[in-house]
């Protein structure tokens, strides 16, 4: 088609010319028939509003995998309280993006040497109203809390089995609304570390180690799980209740993370953006696949047996370390990537057990450790970042999010409290605190019965 | 690239004139060149027909969700009957919606009067034929198919854990094949409601209420299952088996109503139509999550406890809430009415147990009272819409729905039974209709190994 | 609009004629901008793109269904190892895909004769260089690489309980690098196959039968598991952990399986292919249902009972048996190749069984048979495709997995062993190979506590 344009174009240039047209301006028309072939705007503001609704529900979906982990890693005394604290923040968080959060991230950080935005709830033009712009606004919205929700699910898992819930969601709507978007800000909202040409593509600092961050200091502040670790020095392994749901989880966050990363690139109106989506799904499944291999040769290696949780904690880290850059490496350098993620992954899940740094699920190698390597990793294959730039971002987003996160939770701790008591932890939290067991007839339920 | 076009167009007009061309048709082909910005036709039919598939394939995975929400919520002695009627009714919707119900909902409704379309299998042009309109039909029809499976679905919770398998068949054939499509053509198909201004954009009524009066009716007729009132006025709990499975189940349904109310938008294919679809997105999400927030604050403050399933049927309600109108709603009255949907169920929960109506898995409240609710709700935000107009919309259907639905149960009742013995209610319906049981190695069926 | 651009070429075609230029020219100019009112040629490639990267992440959401179909099917003594296999045998496929597997199957098969192409990693277009054609080669690259992996997962579920890991992967190292690419290369990547008029749609041969061939000529290798086949010709049933996990499998790979046969049709950046890949959707439910309802009746007719495996079955066996063309068969058409899928898997999976051939999830029925089922059946509504030809196909496909599979298994057996011993099989894989139980606190697990 795009030669039939050029002969529309052609003979119109032939017409003006022979009307006495300037044929400067005649061969402008001719570049502008060209240019018809590509792809109109509106078409290419759906695409772009298509691209946000569908990575948008794609992430919203790991709302879900999160749960279906963490329910399947704690023990099952503790389940349906796991999946209260992930649909309950899962919503908390969507709706403190609306109240506050959006503004806070992406309106008023200007070249004024704003901070951060406006403290105010978000809204977008009803029905009718005009859509400005390159993409509906609703569905940037829309995209943006869902990143926002994975935040907070991070946190979740870390904290299990011993946090009370009325405290875990009054932090969580601080990180969702406040905490998580003043930092986001910095970045995707054009601030400070934008202006110094910080990268992080998809979100391996801004999303992933501020929920680690969150969760390391968290994990502090409540200690450990009791049984968890010896006075002397022992460590007792609390196995999950349901190791198939914590596969399902890890698929469905390898699932939502072609969005996650994949609408990160924000556009695919035209070639070189869907192209560029491509390969972005392409390399954030060779990181995963990559951080599965890796820990799983490892855990055989080291142990003699294949660790499942492992191979899909190996899954999670090559996924967060591509997210820094998923769209720049090469397919070598992805795998690569990804597998020195896995490797992080195995190495340091004992090391945290070593420091006595109670983690249920494996949340801080995974989201803090692996996403500090994968925003290391951005300039080896971005020549527009550097390591100094990187690291000041990581300690920027590490330090504002420890204090913040701090405070809250030790105002919580010594207020209301954070921790269940010693004999609610061991009865389990989900006959002390929601009063329904996740499986009745099974196991503890049915000695019950 | 607008301007180019107007360029390429100021220079076709010119040579229009300069040839004595008329100056009015001149500017209409300025006008033209305007247009030529926007979405070509054939893109157009390409991104409704789009809108169409991937809303289809997300409200088809709501089969799933219904079958996880269903699975988790009944004893696990129940747990492979619920599966099989699960993956069979959505399969026997999907032959029946084909042989009879598409035609019956959507053609020979018209201003004759006529009450209902034809009695014949629907077809879509062959693969080379030519595909007119805005969309391809045959998208139209998988979506529109995937709606009818969700109808039916509604019921099979509610009956659960009593009713026989092939009777609960026959009810969804005629329920999927005949009773929807006939309803369902009154408002989508054009029919009498559709012209007295009646309002339902993705189906509180059409689709949810209607499940519900179903389920409801089935309810009633069936009776309760034994052991869950005493005649002494006491209530038993009959715990469900996983509340995982139900949580999972739960987010499914969510994930899939981006599909069911965003894909009710029928077209995407101009800024005006992805733009609603958007704001449809953020709206369904907000009211969800205040669904959540609303049952999860009552329940705590009610009984001190946080029920998990109130929170997830919270969820629900706050979706069917605000189905049938997700456009026109601020954000924040989209909250509103979410919060409402989710009170409704924690209130109404308790109130059908005193009446002795057992609804296994809550959904009557979520799917027959808030689609009530969302449908009440519509005038709040559409001015087109009327109080007086939307209760007679949900009286009609109403009314048919629980007639229509009554007389099969009814002859079903009376000539092969609706309902399981005692003693096979007992032992489950596991052991006694499918002859497999969910979990052999746990629970009930440990202890016959 | 069409209208619209008619007026502006019939303005350019006036001036054109009235400067004396070529009428032909003219002419022509008018169909060109006919052709305007279609879809540019770069929206096109957005269009085409979009569906590789939708129908990709829906086949890579696959692998998370045969996880859960295989997780419930295996006892839980297994169910660890399983999802072990199963997102390690996902992992390896996505690597072995990009270092050899595309470049064999897509790549040298050209008219010198070649049998297969280059042994060599596959690299697209970095970000920032050109991407010519109707698509990106990495959203294809992407699309084709989760294909691959379907067919190692069929393997999986047939072999499971039995196999050791390493081989297990080895194995699929050999099938997702080599065996599957060069068979491919036959039909996909325009070899012998293709030029004789061989027609395998999206894959009924190319991917479920090859997976299915392998896995028999593993399963018979490998021989049954103990206890399942007495001497005394008795056949115990070992019944599956976890039906509602199954069943969720079951509903996840019919999702996927829009995808994977929508996705087949290459492009869809025009009426004709949009329209071509709604009829695939329709018809692929069509016949998943039909293969559900035909499985359903046929075990109540003959065994009284109503077996949900067989229903999960039935529907895999429809959507396979639709998958060699699901384009072109009529509904009526589509229904009845699901439901002869459906019988083929209730009256086959018995006559394994009788062989001795112990397919633990009914992998060999499923996608082997109604594979072949459905390549046959081509012919019955493509006009292009004849049974002889069909036949050839499936008897070399069989014939190169059937030779090349028993060559791997047969050195793995006599070199570093196929299966565990018969006590670590006694005490389930988790605990011999992964050291991790799936179910700490039920069934087997807790008698450990």
């Amino acid at each position: 088609m795009r030669k039939q344009f050029l002969l529309l174009a052609g003979i119109s240039a032939l017409a003006a010319v022979a009307l006495g047209a300037d044929p400067a301006l005649a061969q402008e028309t001719e570049a502008a028939a060209e240019a018809a072939a590509g792809v109109p705007a509106e078409s290419a503001y759906v695409f772009n509003t298509l691209l946000f609704l569908m990575a948008g529900f794609l992430v919203m979906f790991m709302a879900a995998g999160f749960c279906m982990l963490e329910a399947g890693l704690v023990r099952s005394k503790n389940v349906s309280m796991q999946c209260l604290k992930n649909i309950s923040l899962y919503s908390l968080a969507g709706i403190m993006y609306w109240v506050v959060g959006y503004n806070l991230m992406y309106t008023g950080v200007d070249d004024n040497g704003n901070l951060f935005g406006t403290f105010a709830p978000y809204s977008w033009p009803g029905a009718g109203e005009a859509n400005e712009g390159d993409y509906s606004v609703a569905s940037d919205w829309f995209f943006q809390m869902v990143f926002c929700a994975a935040t907070a699910s991070i946190v979740s898992g870390a904290l299990a089995e011993r946090i009370k819930l009325w405290p875990f969601l009054i932090f969580t709507a601080f990180l969702t609304g406040i905490f998580y978007p003043i930092t986001g800000s910095w970045q995707w909202g054009e601030g400070w570390l934008f202006d110094r040409g910080f990268s992080d593509f998809a979100g391996s600092t801004i999303v992933h180690s501020v929920g680690g961050w969150a969760a390391l200091t968290g994990a502090i502040i409540l200690g450990a799980r009791s049984g968890k670790y010896g006075a002397d020095g022992s460590i007792t392994p609390l196995p999950g209740s349901s190791l198939p749901l914590a596969t399902l989880g890890t698929f469905i966050l390898w699932l939502g993370w072609f969005g996650f990363n994949g609408g990160s690139q924000l556009a695919m109106g035209s070639n070189a953006d869907v192209s560029d989506v491509s390969r972005i799904f392409a390399n954030t499944n060779l990181a995963a696949a990559a951080g599965v291999m890796a820990a799983v040769i490892l855990t055989q290696v080291i142990y003699k047996k294949i660790d499942l949780t492992m191979a899909l904690n190996g899954a999670l880290a090559g996924l967060v370390s591509i997210t820094a850059e998923p769209l720049m490496p090469s397919p070598f350098l992805a795998i690569v990537i990804g597998a020195i993620g896995g490797v992080i992954v195995v190495v340091t899940v004992p090391l945290l057990d070593k420091l006595k740094i109670d983690d249920v699920v494996g949340a801080i190698p995974v989201h803090l450790f692996a996403g500090i390597w994968g925003t290391l990793a951005v300039p080896l294959s971005n020549g527009a970042a550097n390591f100094g730039t990187q690291s000041i971002g990581i300690l920027a987003y590490g330090a504002f999010t420890v204090i913040a996160s701090a405070i809250v939770f030790l105002i919580l701790k010594f207020t209301i409290g954070l921790r269940v008591s010693d004999e609610e932890e061991a009865l389990g939290l989900d006959m002390s605190e929601v009063g329904l067991e996740a499986y009745p007839e099974f196991g503890q339920g049915s000695q019950r019965l």
